[in-house]
C-alpha cells in the first residue's frame, strides 16, 4: 500500500465580469479535500463520500478524465485511488469540477515524482473540464492550480498570465439553491456579438486587469462589467437583477455572475463590505423564496497545494 | 495684440494592436508645431504654411472645431487665430487631425487660463476628430493630450486610464506613399464579430496592457494582434502582408496598422531592432514600387506641451 497524500483543491470564480472564458480567481475557501494514493489495479477507483451524484466510473469522472491525459502524456499506466471530502457545492458555479480536475492532476504529480509544474498540468485538467461542459475552458483551472487571478491570454496556443491584485480584496459569493446546467447557459449565448459591444467588453477587460495590477479600486468596480454573457444569462437566475443590486447598494465595487452561474459574485476593498453584501445578497434571493449560501473569502495566492501527508 | 504661444502636438498611434478604437499611444516624433493667440475678430483664422489642402474654414476645420467645443463649455466667444506648422502628413494614420485638435484646444486652454486640466480637454478634441472622421474616437487625441500609453476603458461615461510601458519601447513608423480615407477603412469593418474572435480580441488587449505595465515583452508581442479590424484592413494596404512580415524578421516584438492606415507600426526594446525595423519594412514597401517615410521614435511621455513662448 502506497503513500497517501490530501491535495487542497479550492473553488475559482471563472469568468470575472468582463474576462468571460478567460479571466479567473481564486478563492481560499470553500474548497475539496482530495485523497490519493497510487493503487494496483487495472483501473481507477473513486470513492465519493459526499453524497453527490457525480459518476464513480472512471472513464468519465472529470478527475480521472483529467488524469488520464497526464498518463497519456507520459505513456504512464499507473493508476489512482480518489477520496473526495468536497465542500464545493457541485453546479454551483464556482468550479467544483475544476477542483476536481485540478486537484486530481495536482496529486498525480505528486505522487508521480513531479514531472510537470503547476502550470503544464493546466491542459490535463482542461480535458476534465471538457468532460464535464463539452468546453475545455480554463479560466477555472488555471487559477484552481496557479491561485491568483489568471488570464488566458490565448487559448491556441495556450498562454496563462498571472495578474497581480490587491491584498485587501474580498470576495462574496452567494451561491443560490437553484439547478442550472452548464451546457445550458452556454448554449443560450448568440455566436456574434455587435462589434460596439466586443470593444466594450475589451475596454473593460483592460481596464478591470489595470485597476487589479496597480490596486485602483474605482477602475475595477467601474470595469466589472459583462456585457457579452452576463446580458444573455441574467434572466436564468431568479432574482438577479435585485442581487447585483443589493451587493452594489452595500458598498461592493462590483458583482456578476461566478462562471456560468447559479452563484452570484461580489467584490469589495474590505472584510466589513463583503460580509454586508453577502447578508444583502442572501436576502434578496430569500426575499422571492430561494435559499442560499455564503461564503466570503480573499484571493488565494497559492492555489491548489497538499493538504497533509501521512 | 496678444502673446503668442507655441504648442508641439506630437503624432500618435491609435488602434494600437488588439486595441482597436480604444488604445493609442504618443509618439516623441514627429510632431506639429500651433502657434496660437486670441485675436479681436468675429471669426477664428487658420493659416496653414505647409501646402496641405486641408480646410482654412474654421467652421469645418477640425481645430476650430474642437476650440468651439471647448469656447461653448465656457460660454466664450474669445476668437483664436491658429498658425500650423506640420510635420505629421495628413491623411498618413498617426494622427495628423488629432494632433491638430489636440494642439488647438490645448493652445486656446493656455491662452484662456487653463480653465482645464488636460484630460478634461479630451471630449473637446474628439469634436476635432468627429469632424475629421465622421467618428468621435478618442485613442489618437487621448495619447496626443496625455502623453504615454491611454486605454479609454469606456467611451460612455468617458474613462482614460494611463497604462505603464516600459523606458526602452521602440516604435517605428512606415508612412507609404498611398491615399487612404478613413472613413473608408471604418466602412469595411463589420457590424458583428464571432463571439470567439471578440474573446480573443480581449484576452490580447488584457495581455498587451499587462505586458507593458510589467515590462514583459514575450507578453507584448504576443499579444499585439488585431483579429477584428487588421483581418479587414490589411488588403486596403499594398505588400502589408511582406511589411509586417519584414518587421517580424527584424525581430520587432510585434507589428500592425498605424489607426487606420497606411501607415504600418511596429515595437521593438531596442533601438537598433526599431531601426533595422523601419529598413526592412521600406525595403518591402520600396519592393512593389511604393515610396516611404519612417520615423523611428520613443513613447512620449508627456503629449502636447507648449513649445515656446515669445
Amino acid at each position: 500500500m502506497g503513500e497517501t497524500i490530501q491535495v487542497y483543491a479550492p473553488a475559482t470564480i471563472a469568468n470575472v465580469g468582463p474576462g468571460f472564458d478567460i479571466l479567473g480567481l481564486c478563492l481560499n475557501t470553500p474548497g475539496d479535500v482530495l485523497e490519493v494514493r497510487i493503487i494496483n489495479d487495472k483501473i481507477h477507483r473513486i470513492i465519493d463520500e459526499t453524497g453527490t451524484d457525480l459518476p464513480a466510473d472512471p472513464a468519465i469522472n472529470v478527475s480521472t478524465v483529467a488524469i488520464d491525459a497526464l498518463l497519456r502524456h507520459i505513456g504512464s499506466d499507473v493508476r489512482f485511488l480518489i477520496r473526495f471530502i468536497r465542500k464545493i457545492p457541485p453546479g454551483s458555479g464556482i468550479g467544483s469540477s475544476a477542483a476536481s480536475s485540478a486537484g486530481a492532476v495536482y496529486g498525480a504529480n505528486v505522487l508521480l515524482g513531479k514531472p510537470f509544474k503547476p502550470v503544464d498540468l493546466v491542459p490535463f485538467a482542461m480535458k476534465g473540464e471538457e468532460a464535464a461542459s463539452g468546453s475545455a475552458h480554463a479560466d477555472n483551472v488555471a487559477p484552481a492550480l496557479l491561485g491568483g487571478f489568471t488570464l488566458i491570454r490565448s487559448y491556441n496556443p495556450l498562454d496563462i498570465i498571472s495578474i497581480r491584485f490587491p491584498d485587501n480584496l474580498y470576495c462574496t459569493v452567494v451561491h443560490p439553491d437553484i439547478r442550472l446546467a452548464t451546457h445550458d447557459s452556454r448554449r443560450i449565448l448568440k455566436d456574434k456579438v455587435p462589434l460596439n459591444i466586443a470593444i466594450q467588453q475589451c475596454g473593460n477587460l483592460a481596464g478591470l486587469v489595470t485597476g487589479l495590477s496597480i490596486s485602483d479600486f474605482r477602475l475595477i468596480g467601474a470595469s466589472l462589467h459583462d456585457v457579452i454573457a452576463e446580458p444573455e444569462r441574467a434572466f436564468l437566475i431568479p432574482g438577479y437583477k435585485q442581487v447585483r443590486e443589493a451587493a452594489m447598494m452595500a458598498g461592493a465595487l462590483g458583482a456578476s455572475i461566478s462562471g456560468s452561474g447559479p452563484s452570484v459574485f461580489a467584490l469589495s476593498s474590505d472584510q466589513e463590505t463583503a460580509s454586508k453584501a453577502g447578508n444583502e445578497m442572501k436576502q434578496a434571493f430569500n426575499n422571492i423564496g430561494i435559499r442560499c449560501s455564503v461564503f466570503i473569502s480573499t484571493v488565494n495566492k497559492t492555489g491548489t497545494t497538499l493538504f497533509h501527508e501521512k
